[in-house]
């Protein structure tokens, strides 16, 4: 087989269907957030990120920066080995406790991404749980798909948000058979929310274990910004939480919260966890500064919906299509990989706005879109120039 | 089904096995290492670690912890987004651009960690390229059987460095279709080295596809720092190398370099690459200042191989065992899991050494082991206290 030829036939395939991917560099300076400078097809220029999952700006939060970098000079750049082997530093047991206690659960574990968590504990959970089927949203995230995927047990995937779907395949499975419900309960690329309260329901009837990703509400909702299980009141109910360091807390990595038995075993037999360097103290460190502050940080959520309000009036106002599901994510649908493409290519060039096509397979082909963050930091000014921009551009169109 | 008590039980299995896994604490503190404050089995004082990953202590290097400090100061604490998605920074293009050089390949592709580089690189390679079968060496690491698993190609696993048996299975699969020989430079557990050069000629006599895990060499061998394949003088001509930002870097994350076209591949098409927050600006800055500190540091891995020559002969005069296979990695064979925790549990009270049992899964049952990795900062005495404990524990043994 000739290798290089297949790889560069793939590679065409793509960039004919538009969606061929291009990094933009994105330089962010402390204190100037939203505002960057964005290299993008050559063009380099100050722009505004309205793309960003840094959703509270917390990755430009001072004491957080502080912190890290004096961890850094006093315990050095990494961690020198996997959790078991070096690896386990204070800052990391001290955010663990402190991730248990934020989402009122027995005990929580690190892992050095959102994803890994996904991927490793839910395959771990499937794969070893004797005949345990998997009954997954049909949106939920790439990384919760690959562990499910990889943990080769048999799965029923229900339509979105669909509990009568659900609950049909749940009537097909005996009631001892073990069984993992796994849901978002925001999500990502709809802006969406779970019923936590059915799936809760019906998880109890039917005796299955719940397994809910809250990487895009951590931080954002609930008095202490635990999250939307603790915002709907729902602390304690689900068996597993899986939450994210790398979006609105600002820095990287996963973890899981629970019951201690079942966070004890993910901890026991996920490879991805036990057999990868731990993340660096400063990230850990840096983390819980995050958390400790975000936990009463009620009047930046306010400010960050109060964003996200005036943007999607702003969006109503002007005529503009998006997908409103009362939370701080807007889903701008253009439907066209290259014609999204070619209008982040005019924002950016012509707006100084920076927002990323989103396109397959992050979401599916027909639907690509431009995926809208607010964050607390974005001015009126900000938000009138994004739907001016979009107005011109949409009726080019 | 009763979860928890299923959970219990597992955890119970392997705490009777003696392998369950109780993380020590490990505080570092700049310009001490390889010094520690190790908190373990409730008990906290300095040790001396023996067991770290960050081989050659550029993890405490003071111009990398400035050059990350001033990053985070000045751009933040995280990326904010995937690497397509407002998360590349200038710091990771730069990264990728030094690590292509580095090894003397047209492009490189940073990941959140070597283990996420090996599973999705492998999993995405072996499940797109058509009917592709992969060759593995039997001690492959964790995250290279799961990249591989996860792909449900067909697979061989060969006899560790057996080439008769890799040629044996190259010899039952047609010439013209496609396959991949996957083998690690320098093998973690046991410390010994692959023939590279008899590899790659079987690799170009059967057509197959080479790809090279150097985590436990980049920043290690040769001249340059670039590692087996470039001490071995055989630069260029394996298709992929893998790597890590978290052993001698010092730092967290993973890499491949290779030809454009593969690498360009891998970036477009794995999940484990797309659908994850890139990795902090200051994690990508420290560990190209780390690699430009390392391509220079000759001396630094003359006084390692030193540090590592007298260690083995001082183990060696007071007769102890241990594995040589001529790299800087120690295994020192206990062969029993409980026996192995309860030895490292007394060197550390008695003797203020730091160095973690070593058990299944990590290593076959009945392997249980140390595996002692000196530094350059390891001093004399350090040697003499080690093999001095370990003379008086073995007898007692």
């Amino acid at each position: 087989m000739n290798y290089q030829e297949f790889f560069e036939q793939e590679i065409d395939k793509i960039k004919e269907e538009g969606r061929y991917r291009v990094f933009a560099n994105v330089k962010r300076i402390t204190g100037s957030f939203p505002k960057a400078i964005v290299q993008m097809n050559g063009i380099s220029k100050e722009a505004t990120l309205w793309c960003s999952n840094d959703y509270l700006g917390m990755g430009h939060n001072a004491d957080v920066l502080e912190e890290m970098s004096r961890v850094i000079l006093s315990s050095g750049s990494g961690a020198g080995g996997t959790r078991n082997i070096s690896g386990t530093t204070p800052y990391h047991t001290l955010l663990e406790e402190e991730l248990a206690k934020w989402h009122k659960c027995d005990s929580a574990l690190v892992f050095t991404s959102g994803y890994v968590a996904n991927e490793t504990t839910l395959s771990t959970l499937a794969s070893k749980i004797p005949e345990c089927i998997v009954l997954s949203d049909a949106l939920n995230h790439a990384s919760m798909i690959e562990g499910i995927s990889h943990s080769r047990a048999r799965k029923f995937i229900f339509r979105h948000n669909d509990m009568d779907h659900l609950k049909s395949f749940l009537d097909q499975i005996p009631k001892y058979q073990p069984k993992i419900i796994a849901v978002e309960s925001v999500y990502s690329m709809e802006g969406d929310v779970a019923p936590l309260d059915e799936i809760l329901d019906l998880a109890r009837k039917y005796q299955a274990l719940t397994y809910v990703d809250e990487v895009h509400a951590v931080g954002m909702y609930g008095d202490d910004g635990a999250g939307k299980i603790h915002e709907m009141n729902l602390d304690g109910e689900f068996d597993l939480i899986q939450g994210t360091l790398g979006k609105a807390i600002g820095c990287i990595g996963g973890y899981i919260a629970g019951g201690k038995s079942i966070v004890d075993f993910v901890r026991s037999f996920s490879p991805g966890f036990i057999f990868t360097t731990a993340l660096p103290p400063a990230i850990t460190s840096g983390a819980l500064k995050s958390i400790q502050i975000l936990k009463n940080a009620s009047d930046l959520r306010a400010v960050h919906q109060e964003a996200v309000t005036q943007t999607k009036q702003a969006l109503s106002k002007a005529g503009l299509p998006f997908l409103d599901h009362y939370t701080h994510i807007i889903p701008f649908i253009i439907g066209d990989a290259a014609k999204c493409k070619e209008i982040s290519k005019t924002l950016f060039q012509e707006f100084g706005i920076y927002v990323q096509p989103i396109n397959y397979p992050t979401v599916p082909k027909g639907s690509e879109r431009f995926r809208i963050t607010p964050t607390p930091y974005h001015t009126k000014e900000d938000i009138d120039h994004l739907v001016k921009a979009l107005s011109l551009l949409m009726k080019e169109l």
